[in-house]
């Protein structure tokens, strides 16, 4: 299985790291690290990696979106998003972590899709694309080929729940047990969505 | 505060990362990221960050020191562990991570100090270095200058412990609230050692 890693600049590095971490560990999977134009791109926590240009994915792939600040000036920009939606076309699965979900609504990707993301963010991202089917209270929602993960923290949740629904159960608690991960498995509970109201 | 975020081949990414997203929310502080010899570093998840060579770490600085792979060449490295003892020697504060502790370790920069690490790798991790004072069930340990984790994830919870510590469990609890963490934050409580078989 191939899995390729989107970078921007100003992503959030949890956002991507946490579920690179447990999605490294599937066996005989590879992790594409890429970008739209390629070249060195720098996270939120200020250190470069190096990626390649995402033109086409193989068949059958995952697009891993982290979220984050650079989100904010993504989902203005149609240059990327036109790129974005051409890669959800193509991936078999997509994971989007925190205020990643707002890039996927931006683009178009997600019209009457069941989807969560960041709770302290979580009226900015209705506001990018109020046609989704937003959840205010989940740790993360699997609808369709759409996994959309809560914030930063929540998208190794999901990570291990895509494993789980993927690849059994047992795989996802084994690398949880192996990264001695806390696992929350359940994508209904979300403790963080009251501290902002959300019931 | 400035804080020296140390890479070498094949570290393990959340063990560095994990720390890092939490780290980067402390009030002014600074993130480097560094290696021996500077350049391109590889983490085990196969992307490459760009590093600094670490020479001299500015007064009042932290390291943090990941596990992983790579550790099992390093603990023989004797050039590396040399720059290691001096860079400890320099740090006001030494987080590691994982098998990060089995690199100080091996520098000898633990003899009787209190120190943890990753439960499945324990037992070759206190061969490097049995003057150290292993402890077999913590989340994480402190003792002096020095913070040492359990397993990979562990590092998350160890990173918001020495945020409590040195700036108030205040800001160590928004940070995880912000990130949608759910901080376990009590160093004693080891839920991973009794898979090993160590009470």
């Amino acid at each position: 299985m191939d899995i390729y890693c989107l970078m921007f600049e100003d992503y959030e590095t949890l956002d991507l790291m946490g579920a690179v971490e447990f999605l490294s560990r599937i066996p005989e999977v590879v992790l594409h690290y890429v970008s739209q134009n390629g070249g060195t791109v720098r996270s939120k926590q200020g250190f470069f990696v190096q990626t390649e240009a995402l033109t086409v994915m193989k068949p059958g792939s995952v697009l891993l979106v982290p979220g984050g600040q650079g989100t904010r000036k993504l989902v203005s920009d149609t240059a990327f998003l036109n790129c974005l939606a051409e890669w959800v076309s193509q991936a078999q699965v997509c994971l989007a972590v925190c205020t990643g979900s707002a890039l996927l609504a931006a683009a178009d990707c997600l019209s009457g899709v069941k989807a969560t993301s960041n709770k302290r963010a979580f009226e900015w991202v209705k506001s990018v694309n109020p046609a989704v089917d937003w959840q205010p209270v989940a740790r993360w929602e699997r609808d369709g080929k759409f996994y959309t993960s809560s914030g930063v923290s929540a998208g190794m949740d999901m990570a291990l729940g895509f494993i789980a629904d993927r690849f059994g159960f047992e795989l996802a608690e084994e690398i949880a047990a192996h990264t001695e991960y806390r696992w929350q498995n359940n994508p209904a509970t979300d403790e963080f969505a009251k501290l902002y109201g959300y019931k």
